[in-house]
């Protein structure tokens, strides 16, 4: 085979002239007036390729074999096009190759769907026939971006001193966290190992082991039910420090987004990057992964409404909860009732009994419940949500979380409609100061807000013990549009404070030891002071490449009942593999 | 935390006189005419801190306190030594720490061995403590260089042009190859997801898909048993590429290699590497993987001893085997009779059933079997193996395999014991032109010698059904120092041709179809030609770094029995966990 001198998307003016080799796939072939014209493509592009008997009369009897997605190697001259046939929309497209040879490498069938961007087809047919998914230009270019964010990750990290370091994927399950995939061990039956669902523990004991900067690019494993943006094995850009401060690692993290962005996008974004509160965001966004491209903030009005006498509002009130609301600037025309119930119904989903309204006009406020407002009342509301004639006004009394998820939920849908939001802005946060514990009223006990290992604020640490609630963590996560794409935060390495942990959490000291032993072990022999941070490189991806599907930044992604419709994974096995596991598949009822 | 200004290890004659603050660890303190000493130790090297009572008193009381393996800060004024007391051992050996502040950060327990190298402990217990073996000196510079191989390898593909593309850990078991790891599926009880062996199918999958050039540095699982250089998961540099030839391929793998070794090493090799075919690997060396730094290679003298009365010899001919033998040049001093008994003894283990011997001497061959050479045959026999006086002959006589797994292993056993392996050498080797397939006795089969994907030499696509034995293949792979580091090879791309392939293997077309239908198929859509190759990177790093075991080169490797004794992994796991699964434990016998 005669080697390549350029690819495909390469030949532009500069090439005319030259004598060219191409390997691609045929895009299409078009017969025209005696001559065969090929768009051939390959990772970089499309350049068309014209058979004209004139120049070689083999050539074109060769190319008149060839079809759709045929792999074939052209040689020829790359010719100026005639000014009435320029291509403006490829970068290919003021030159054609005038084809002296052509060679067929290899043939196809006639693919099972169009091998060009925006094409319709079902998910599962493109997840079967993924190498075809793949050819798709704008596929291919997803996965240009993914191999350079994924090298500049790297690059700004091994500039900073870290050290790429491998942890293992067969490793112990334990009861914190998603559920586990599990492993069966051969040499010792009925014992199983997990794939981790991150580093985390080893990566603390890289630090304890003196590595002082540690990353990897890992994956990590989540056996839990898919939601549209989840997928069983994701990918982790997963870092730890030792002696650094929050705001060291907040800035190495900035550093690692900015030339990730600079070189992905061409952007240049600024640091540091905007800083908020866990309590700000959920006040101010009703989420604690705000999308900050956008104003329509939620604002507290239970001061205002506790004495209007709108039962809604005032029960909310009196049962510890509260009324909030947010205006939608010049929405008032752009929702009859009718879709303003629809709001309701979709706010209801989380948790809101219901959406109360007012339009607002140059004098008065309209709507149902308007009539529980005086003029003083309305006055006073007016100026709390700043609202000027044509507004319209949402509001929420219920408790404090479902106020904040129904409203911070509506907050983003009505961004998009209303077309607030600046696709092309980038907008990184870091929400700061999060509570250490979560309450889970399944398991009727506290668990970790991020995980176990996080130090809590040294002023807390009393706190373990007696209001977990109130305790307040080292941790940091990264938001970008509304996204959450990373978690970090300083740990604990001292194992006092290790050990009141576990406790707040429900462990007694024998259940921690069993299942943290090593942790602990680790923690008496000369742990540094460390933190660090983990972010997700698939949603990373997604989101510069302006997908909205995490499918589409993974090469061999599962679908959403964790199927690889391609290999057809998961599948079944032997029974002399099982046996040599020691396990049996139950029977079922 | 005050924000360190060096690592200790980088502290030399330029810092004197400036102030620095250091983080690390007390590799030792020692108390002296009222001064305390203290050794601090971060991952960059060790450097002497010095508390004098006259410079800062408080400094001195926090260090009598301090104990070996404590985390401490130190902030002071470097000063040079005296000349008396500089250690030219350590290139921080002309400087001291004069300690004007120091903070404890952690403190540490005893711990249970030495943090230094060449410490004498178990490595039970090594593993188990993980997090201080690694603190040792030559196990920091390990994985400092593991990070810099790593590193550079991308690097040099990065700018190549290959795409870092990552496949999934999570995919389906294949009948062919070593035993899977099983991954059971929640989602569809009783089916099972294979963590990969290699991402082989799928990297050529990216190649049908037009990726043009990928590559990955990723884990790989087989469930073997364990000798001392394999673990259940290892580290691939994994590459795929279309439209290239071999030695293209091959030309990618040496600038790979060659950057590896200048960044890691600081030593330039020579491109490009020695070339063998396997046949002539086997004949000269007895090895697949030779170790060309030294020489003693095995000489044919079946021709020569044919007509000698010496009925071990006559024998093995008759029943189609060989006679071979090596030159220990001036080794015949250095081996008694009975430590020439222990090495016959030595190649039993591979199967042959004695190892005659002769010492040359002036005027005469000595030794047992010199009767049965007359003079002529004495005279072509010294001439064949280059024989002077002080040499020991060393022959075997068997089936061809045996003598060369027999002189092969002598080969390398006695190069070792002679001193004859240049250990500073780096050399590399490709051993080219493999047989496609090898008899596998268990089975009553034909394996493949690489895997089912490797494509035959064009010409010997018909020996596929008539000859198999005789079919060769596109294959190489690379050896350093005598381990085979890497396989490479190009694969089918025509599905009549994987077909064929599958038949001599054994399969029907369905069993086929069934197994690697996905693979089937995509031949059918344009998949063009293309090839690559593996590299073990724990392998590399290992002779790199002088290392004769992998463990050393994996932050936490498992023990022969696959278990990590750090985590304990594997264990046990709940029954909800099995239930969840669908799986029951077999009850013991």
């Amino acid at each position: 085979m005669e080697k390549r001198t350029a690819y495909c998307g390469e030949i532009t003016e500069k090439f005319i002239g030259q004598e060219v080799i191409l390997h691609g796939w045929v895009q299409k072939r078009r017969d025209l007036g005696g001559l065969i014209f090929v768009d051939l493509r390959d990772r970089e592009g499309i350049v068309q390729v014209v058979f004209n008997p004139e120049f070689s009369l083999s050539a074109l009897q060769v190319a008149e074999s060839i079809r759709s997605e045929f792999v074939i190697t052209v040689k020829g001259k790359v010719a100026a096009r005639d000014e009435s046939v320029i291509n403006t929309k490829i970068a290919t497209g003021k030159v054609e190759i005038v084809a002296s040879e052509v060679t067929i490498l290899n043939r196809s069938k006639t693919p099972p769907f169009y091998i060009e961007d925006g094409v319709n087809v079902s998910d599962e047919l493109r997840l079967k026939y993924r190498y075809l998914d793949l050819r798709r230009p704008e596929m291919a270019e997803t996965f240009k971006m993914r191999h350079t964010v994924t090298r500049v990750f790297r690059e700004t990290l091994n500039k900073q001193g870290f050290y790429d370091i491998e942890t293992p994927y067969l490793t112990k399950s334990t009861p914190e966290g998603a559920r586990d995939y599990l492993v069966p061990s051969r040499v010792y039956p009925g014992s199983f190992y997990a794939l981790p669902q991150s580093p985390q523990i080893l990566k603390q004991l890289l630090m304890t082991a003196g590595f002082d900067k540690y990353y990897q690019i890992v994956r990590c494993f989540r056996d839990e039910d898919l939601r549209g943006d989840r997928q069983p094995e994701f990918t982790q850009v997963d870092l730890e420090t030792s002696f650094l401060s929050k705001e060291e690692i907040q800035a190495i993290t900035e550093e690692m987004l900015v030339n990730v962005v600079q070189e992905a996008k061409g952007i240049k974004v600024q640091t540091p990057f905007q800083r908020m509160t866990y309590h700000e965001a959920m006040a101010r966004f009703g989420s604690d992964k705000p999308d900050v491209r956008f104003g329509l903030e939620l604002v507290m009005i239970s001061d205002i409404v506790r004495d209007v006498p709108f039962k809604v509002f005032t029960s909310a009130i009196e049962a510890g909860g509260v009324v909030k609301a947010i205006n939608a600037k010049q929405a008032a025309d752009k929702y009859s009732r009718k879709e303003i119930d629809a709001l309701g119904e979709f706010v209801g989903t989380y948790g809101a009994k219901g959406l109360a309204w007012l339009k607002v006009e140059e004098n008065e406020l309209k709507g149902p419940i308007a009539k529980f407002f005086d003029e003083a009342k309305q006055v006073e509301l007016r100026a709390a949500l700043g609202a000027e004639a044509g507004d319209l006004l949402l509001f929420a009394a219920d408790s404090e979380s479902v106020v904040a998820a129904s409203l911070g939920a509506l907050r983003v849908k009505l961004g998009k409609e209303l077309e607030l939001i600046d696709e092309s802005e980038l907008a990184f946060l870091w929400v700061t100061d999060w509570p250490l514990f979560e309450y889970d009223e399944d398991a009727n006990r506290y668990v970790s807000a991020h995980h176990p290992f996080t130090l809590p604020r040294a002023e807390d640490i009393p706190l373990l013990e007696e209001k977990p609630e109130k305790a307040m963590a080292e941790a940091y996560d990264i938001v970008l549009n509304g996204y959450e794409i990373g978690g970090g935060s300083l740990r604990i390495y001292q194992k006092e404070v290790q050990q009141k942990m576990f406790r707040a959490l429900g462990f007694t000291d024998e259940s921690a030891e069993e299942q943290f032993g090593f942790l602990m072990d680790a923690l008496d022999y000369g742990t540094p002071p460390h933190g660090g941070i983990a972010l997700g490189l698939d949603r990373i991806v997604m989101i510069l490449a302006g997908k909205t599907n995490l499918r589409d930044t993974i090469a061999f992604p599962k679908t959403g009942s964790a199927v690889d419709p391609l290999t057809n994974a998961p599948g079944e096995v032997s029974l002399a593999q099982l046996d040599e596991l020691g396990l049996n598949i139950q029977e079922k009822e």
